[in-house]
C-alpha cells in the first residue's frame, strides 16, 4: 500500500512544482533532503515513542504532501500499512530515504538505496563516528558508498531536516504538536536541539523555512547547505551553530557570497579545552582555535552570537521585521530600571540611544512629563491619566515618526485580564511602525497572559521577548547586518 | 471599622512575634517595613488597576496578618470600610505607612505620620528626584523631616516590600496571583521589576523570604538592608540590583561581614556612557566609575552578575540546594550538543569537569557505552535499552556517589505525556544527590509538559532552568561562594 499524505492546499504543490526547478541552479543541491516527492522510512517501526512509526506519525501530522513507504525485513506490514523487505522491492521512485537502523545494517542499507536510485539519505541511527572505533570504520564505510555511487548522506546521528513548506519531517521523537509556521528562518545545527522535538514551535509560532541538523556531517555539511539555501525564497535569514568546519576556505568563500543575499547568524561552541574534548567525542569533531573562527566568521561578514538561545531568538526578528537603516534606537518602556539594563546590551551590539526632535519631545510632554525623552517611560503615565494604552499610542506614533529613530524596543506589561489585541493593534495601527524594526519585551505577574500576548504578537510578525536583553540583541544583530551588507555591496 | 487579616496559621503570629525581638539586635533596624503589625494606606483608594485599593486587595490575598487602616480626607468609606480623614485619626498604633498621593502631598502626609508615631513609610509616590527639580525640592524636604522625626522612609518612587511570612505587600498594581511561596531568597533592587506585580512568582514556586525596592533611597539603602538581612532566618541568599551606592565604604564594609553569613549576588547595570545618563535621570543617580564597582564588590567577596535575570534565576539555587564542595562538575545530558554548550559557560564560571573513577565507568557501560564519561549522554541509551527512565536513576547515582564530582547539571526532557513527578522522584530517591548541587535543565517540545516539570521541581526545591547556561551559572555562583567563604573564614 501507498500511503499518500498530500494535503488540500493547492498552493503547496505549486511552490513544491516551482522548487524542483531550481535543482538545475542550485550549485550544491539538497533539493532531495527538502523537497523530496517521496520518502522510504527503513529500519525500526514499532515503538510508539522513538523510531519509524514516529517518524511517520509526524509526516502525517505536518500534513507531508509526498508519499511515504515504510521498509523492514521483519514484518510485512504494521498498522495496516504495508512493509516492504527492502527499499528495492519499491514499485516507485524513492527520493529519500530515512534509515533509522543499528549501525551496523546502515552501509548495507545505503547501498540498497544507491542502486535503487534514491537520491539521499538522512541517517537517523546513531553509533558511528562519534561512539567508537568501529563506529568511524561504519561511517567511512558508508561514505566511500556515497562518493562511489552519488547517493548525498545527512548524518548519521542526526534528527534530520524539517520543510514545513512541504510538511517534511524526519525526527524520530513525538512531537505532541501538529503544525510548524511556514515563516522565513532557517535554522542549522550539528546537533538535534534544533529539531522539531526540543522547542514548542506550534506555541511559539515561530516561523520557519527550514531546519537541519548535520551532527557527524559525514557528507552534507553547513556550506552544502548554504548553498541550498542561498537561492532558497523561504529563507530570510539563517541561523547556524556549529561544531567545527572541516573545509574552512570553502565555507568562508560560500558565506561571503551568500551573505550579500541574506544574513547568516553564527554560534560555535567549544572556547574551552575542556569544551574542546567534549566535541571529539560528541560528533568527532577537531575544534581548532576559536579565535581564529571568529577572525574569518568576522571577515565573512557572519554575525556571531554567544549562546544557542541567542541564535534561536535573534534569527526570528530578521523572519519578521525590516532591516534598521541606522543604529539609533528608541526605547519605550514603563519602567526606567529596565531601559538601564536595555541600554548596557545595546551599546554592547552597536546602537546608540536616538536623541528625539524637539517636536517629538513636546507631543510627548501633553501626555506625561516623564514621557519625555528616549527612552520614553510611560509607566507614571497610565494610572495618571487613568489610561493603560493612550500613552503607548503617542510614544508609538512619535518614536515611529521620529526621524532620529532607526529602531524600536517596546515593552508590553502583561497585567491581569489584558487583551493581547490591544498591544497588537497599537503596533499594526502606527503606520511608521512598518519600516522601521520593532522587538518586544514583554513582562508580568501571569505567564498565562504574557503568553497569550507572546503567541498574538509572534503570530503578527512582532518579535516578542521574555528576556530586555535578548530583544536588544536582536535588533543590534539586524543594525550588523545594515552594515555588513552596506560594507559588501558598496 | 479596622480590618484585620490575621491568618488562620498561628504559625504566622509565632514567627512574628519571635522576628520582633529581633529590633534590639538588628543594627540598620527595618523591622518596621518587612514585619509590621499594623499598616495604613495613604491615598488614592478607588480606582481598581492602580492604588491604594489594590494594596488592600494584595495584602488580603497574599493573607497579611496585621491590621491594615484606609486614610483620605476626601471620602469617609470605600467597599464598606471606614476611611480615616488622616492617619493621626486612627484610634491604634500604626507601624507601617503606605503613602499613595501626588507628591506635593507627601511632606504633608509624612509628617502627619511622624508625628502620630508611625516608625516607617514605603513612599509609592512619584513625581519626586527621577522627575524635575521641583520633586527633588520635595524630596529634600521629606528627607529633612525624617532625619528630624526619626520616622524611616523606603522611595519615593517604590512599589516598596513583600514578606511572604506575613503576608506583607505594598504593590499598588493587581497581580493576578494568591500566595507567594516562603522560601529563602531576599530579592532586592533599585527598581520596581522585582516586585510580585512583575514576576508570576505563584507559578514559578520561587521561594522568597524578602523582596525590597529601594528606587529613589531617599533614606533606607541597600546597606540598611544588609544589615537588616544579615540577621533574618529566613533568608540564606541576597540578590541585589542596584544603579548606585552613595556610601560606598559603608557598604563595603557592611557587606564584607553579612557574606561571612551569606552570599549576596550584585548586578549593576551602568557599564556605558549612555545607560550612566539615563540613570541619572531614572533616579537621580550617579553612577560613578563601573571599574571601580566591580573591584570594590570582588574585594567585598560579593558575586557579581551580568543581567537581572541571572540574578534572579542564580539566587534561587543558594536558596534550594546545598553548597558545592568543590568546582567538579558533573553534566548528564540527553543530547551531546547542549552538553558542551555548557561546558563553556562553566569554564567561565571557574567550574571543570569531574573525572569519573572507573568504577563509575564501568556502572555506566552496564547500561549503554555512549554513558560512559562525563559528560554521561543517555540519550541514545534511552531508544536502546527502551526505557526512558533507567539510563536516568544510573547516571544520578553513579555521579552523586564519585568522589570526583561536587555538583551537577541533568537535562530533562519534556516530551509528550511525561509524569513530572518520575523526574522529581528520581532526584529525591537518590540518597547522593542530597549533598551534592543539583540544577536541572529542561527543553522539549511542549511548554505545557516543560512548565509541569519546572513546577514540580521547584516546589520539591530543585532550581529549573530552561536555558542550559543559566544553570549551569547557578553552580558557578555557588562554587564562587564556596571559595569566597572559605577564603573569608579561614
Amino acid at each position: 500500500m501507498v500511503r499518500n499524505m498530500k494535503t488540500d492546499e493547492s498552493n503547496n504543490n505549486e511552490n513544491f512544482v516551482k522548487n524542483r526547478s531550481k535543482i538545475l541552479t542550485n550549485r550544491s543541491d539538497l533539493t532531495t533532503f527538502f523537497e523530496p516527492r517521496s520518502v522510504a522510512i527503513i529500519g525500526a517501526v514499532k515503538s510508539v515513542w522513538f523510531g519509524g512509526l514516529v517518524i511517520l506519525e509526524n509526516l502525517k501530522n505536518l500534513g507531508y504532501n509526498g508519499k511515504v513507504y515504510l521498509v523492514n525485513p521483519s514484518y510485512p506490514e504494521v498498522n495496516g500499512i504495508k512493509v516492504y523487505p527492502s527499499v528495492k522491492e519499491i514499485p516507485d521512485k524513492v527520493d529519500l530515504a530515512i534509515i533509522i537502523t543499528s549501525s551496523k545494517a546502515v552501509p548495507r542499507i545505503v547501498k540498497d538505496c544507491a542502486e535503487k536510485g534514491v537520491e539521499g539519505a538522512v541517517i537517523v541511527a546513531d553509533g558511528f563516528a562519534e561512539r567508537d572505533q568501529e563506529g568511524a570504520r561504519l561511517q567511512q564505510e558508508i561514505v566511500d558508498i556515497s562518493k562511489k555511487r552519488g547517493i548525498r548522506l545527512l548524518g548519521p546521528n542526526t534528527i534530520g531536516v524539517v520543510n514545513p513548506y512541504s510538511g517534511l519531517i524526519t525526527t524520530p521523537y513525538p512531537l505532541g504538536y501538529k503544525s510548524i509556521r511556514k515563516g522565513h528562518v532557517a535554522l542549522a545545527a550539528q546537533t538535534g536541539i534544533i529539531g522539531a522535538q526540543a522547542f514548542p514551535f506550534e506555541e511559539l509560532h515561530y516561523g520557519i523555512s527550514k531546519i537541519c541538523d548535520f551532527s557527524n556531517k559525514c557528507d552534507v555539511n553547513e556550506t552544502d547547505l548554504l548553498e541550498y539555501l542561498e537561492d532558497d525564497s523561504e529563507t530570510k535569514v539563517i541561523a547556524i551553530h556549529i561544531e567545527d568546519i572541516r573545509d574552512g576556505l570553502r565555507f568562508i568563500r560560500v558565506a561571503k557570497r551568500v551573505v550579500k543575499k541574506k544574513p547568516i547568524l553564527i554560534y560555535k561552541p567549544g572556547k574551552t579545552s575542556e569544551s574542546k574534548k567534549a566535541l571529539a567525542s560528541h560528533t568527532g569533531s577537531i575544534a581548532g582555535d576559536q579565535k581564529i573562527y571568529e577572525a574569518a566568521f568576522r571577515q565573512a561578514g557572519l554575525i556571531q552570537v554567544d549562546s544557542f538561545l541567542e541564535l534561536f531568538q535573534t534569527a526570528k526578528a530578521f523572519g519578521y521585521q525590516p532591516l534598521p537603516k541606522g543604529n539609533r534606537l528608541g526605547i519605550i518602556t514603563i519602567t526606567g530600571g529596565a531601559a538601564i539594563m536595555a541600554i548596557d546590551t545595546a551599546v554592547e551590539w552597536g546602537l546608540e540611544l536616538g536623541k528625539l526632535s524637539q517636536e517629538s519631545n513636546e507631543r510627548l510632554f501633553e501626555i506625561h512629563p516623564t514621557m519625555v525623552g528616549n527612552p520614553s517611560d510611560i509607566g507614571p503615565a497610565m494610572p495618571a491619566i487613568q489610561d493603560p494604552i493612550a500613552p503607548y499610542k503617542t510614544a508609538l506614533e512619535v518614536f515611529s515618526e521620529d526621524k532620529n529613530v532607526d529602531c524600536m524596543l517596546i515593552t508590553f506589561y502583561a497585567f491581569p485580564g489584558v487583551n493581547p489585541e490591544l498591544y497588537v493593534n497599537l503596533l499594526k495601527e502606527t503606520a511608521g511602525a512598518k519600516e522601521k524594526p520593532v522587538v518586544v519585551w514583554i513582562y508580568g505577574p501571569s505567564n498565562e497572559e504574557a503568553n497569550k500576548i507572546y503567541s498574538t504578537l509572534e503570530a503578527a510578525d512582532y518579535p516578542a521577548y521574555f528576556s530586555i536583553e535578548m530583544a536588544v540583541k536582536a535588533l543590534g544583530a539586524m543594525y550588523q547586518y545594515t552594515q555588513i551588507k552596506s560594507k559588501l555591496i558598496n
